[in-house]
């Protein structure tokens, strides 16, 4: 199962919306059917967003010479307009505007964007490795483990990354029981990790969210995991809304909390939670499923996309470069490519 | 709107699971229909289990003479076996042996066993009252309030238990608004709740369950209101799935919790939660909806369908005899009804 990958000029990746039911692809050379499958969650999980988006501008910069750069402008304003939340997706943009940036060497914009598309791509790939091997180190063997949403495969160029810690303690074999939130509105939890840790011969039990802590008074958990869509100087998390439930919940019942993330979700340029703007989405998440009506018309819905976790309640943040510990401090990440016109200060 | 009555000799209800989409109602002179009406939630809260159970019963008992008294067993065994966790339907179920047990004055059982019915439904219309005009005098003028799952006219055979409150207050001139948790994973609030407070005028907003601690952090919310399924002696509380996880949010928020239902609730035989049986619905509820699948064939569900919240975070119940705050030591109700067969202690 590849999420994602370049194949000789197209891109192909798997639509998210329609597992676990169906395994289905879609192949494009159009940086808009990339926009419009973030917009539309057909590819979701802050990572792979990121990549999602380098790889739309690789399409961009394919265009013809007179029309390119106008190509590329409109690209670069659509892919930045699709979801404000997840500081990846700016991030990927900010590096292929500056990889375009420069001198057009031998091969010209396209080879240019190529590389700096595969480039974030891979190193995504390596970074889940590393939190994976680092995170596992916090399982006890044998470990029961609560996620949530779908920080796994799906939502990154790799193995995941809360996903990626409990395949690798796993693989390391110790025997990791989950039990995973269903995640409403849009059902990441059931749908997709469900599905990838089936796959995975790893065995898993969905329940509603609201079971979740339920859970937790009955049965002994060893951890709560979960991915961030943005983390914070100081160690508050935006993630999945339910996350900031979940966390209090763990803290209640005596649980470690743990966040899994590539060290790129940490936004340099928000020192706290009340910072980070949170997508609201349509109604109609909440208020339809499969076509059929569950509120009735013309009730209000509120659906905020994520929700934000102070760091109080953060055990520990798990990124490529280890585990990190309260009191949390973090900086702007070594490679400097943090700046641009990408930059999430500019959302709204 | 009348969630279930009686027509001269048949039973009407209204189909609860075509809400809100359609408003369909069921005649019927067979107390397997009732009994299979429970069993699939087309009829469901605590209390209007209790009333469908008694006109089940009343249904049965004008079988004729020759196969009356076979009739009346199996209606007995197979009401009884429809849920577990309510306290009502045993109670309701217990007076209506207790109201048939006697010599049969003139008119015959089935007199006696409609009247004992008719007694229970114009009964919990009155406790509904009684609890709306108490639970009034806990809201303020503005109120910003919280509430889950159904315990409302759709539960009861009156205006409701918590949302009887909520209506009461808002006919006492008090404005009222309500924030809905959809209530997984049969969407009671969103489906029932929305569309009873919806016809009664009442500001409604939905929101997935596990956005209401991401609201308390953010709104100022002044009560929490919901009804129970059975409470035991010392104040501990079964209601729907869920409840405990917002019981400890609202405790985490510094929000007061109030729980609103019949005195009949209460179970005289059960000193605390630990002692009344949790039903375990089918995996189907959560895995699937709507005729689609959410989770991947083969990968294990688990759901509860109640949960119970200790009393300690039971900030007040709400009963038509008044306003009862902690710590609670509840006795048999007066009407030393509740012995018999369909006694819950003896379920399993």
């Amino acid at each position: 199962m590849k999420q994602i990958e370049w194949r000789d000029g197209t891109v192909r990746f798997l639509d998210q919306t329609r597992l676990p039911g169906e395994v289905s692809y879609v192949d494009t050379a159009d940086y808009r059917v990339i926009a419009g499958a973030i917009r539309s969650l057909q590819v979701r999980g802050a990572p792979l967003i990121g990549i999602a988006a380098a790889y739309g501008i690789a399409l961009a910069a394919r265009a013809p010479a007179p029309s390119r750069a106008s190509v590329l402008t409109a690209a670069f304003d659509e892919l930045a307009s699709t979801r404000p939340t997840a500081v990846n997706l700016f991030r990927a943009l900010a590096r292929m505007r500056s990889a375009l940036g420069g001198d057009p060497p031998a091969g010209g914009p396209a080879a240019l964007a190529l590389g700096e598309a595969l480039a974030i791509h891979r190193e995504d790939e390596l970074m889940c490795v590393a939190i994976g091997a680092h995170g596992a180190s916090l399982l006890p063997d044998p470990a029961l483990v609560v996620t949530y949403c779908n920080a796994g495969a799906l939502a990154t160029g790799g193995i995941g990354t809360a996903l990626g810690v409990i395949t690798s303690a796993a693989g390391a074999g110790k025997r990791v029981r989950v039990y995973a939130g269903e995640t409403r509105p849009l059902f990441q939890g059931a749908r997709l990790t469900a599905w990838e840790l089936q796959r995975a011969g790893i065995d898993v039990t969905v329940v509603t969210d609201s079971t979740l802590p339920w859970l937790m008074s009955r049965e002994r958990i060893d951890a709560v995991i979960v991915g961030a869509d943005r983390i914070a100087v100081n160690g508050d998390v935006a993630n999945k809304i339910g996350t900031y439930a979940l966390a209090r919940a763990a803290a209640d019942h005596g649980i470690p909390f743990y966040v899994a993330a590539p060290a790129t979700t940490v936004d340099a340029s928000t020192a706290s939670g009340a910072g980070i703007p949170i997508e609201e989405r349509p109604g109609a998440d909440v208020s339809e499923w499969a076509g059929t009506r569950l509120t009735p018309a013309g009730v209000r819905v509120w659906a905020p996309a994520f929700d934000v976790t102070p760091a109080k309640y953060v055990g520990a943040i798990i990124t490529e470069s280890g585990v990190h510990r309260p009191p949390y401090t973090f900086s702007a990440p070594a490679d400097g490519r943090r700046e641009g016109a990408g930059s999430p200060g500019a959302r709204p």
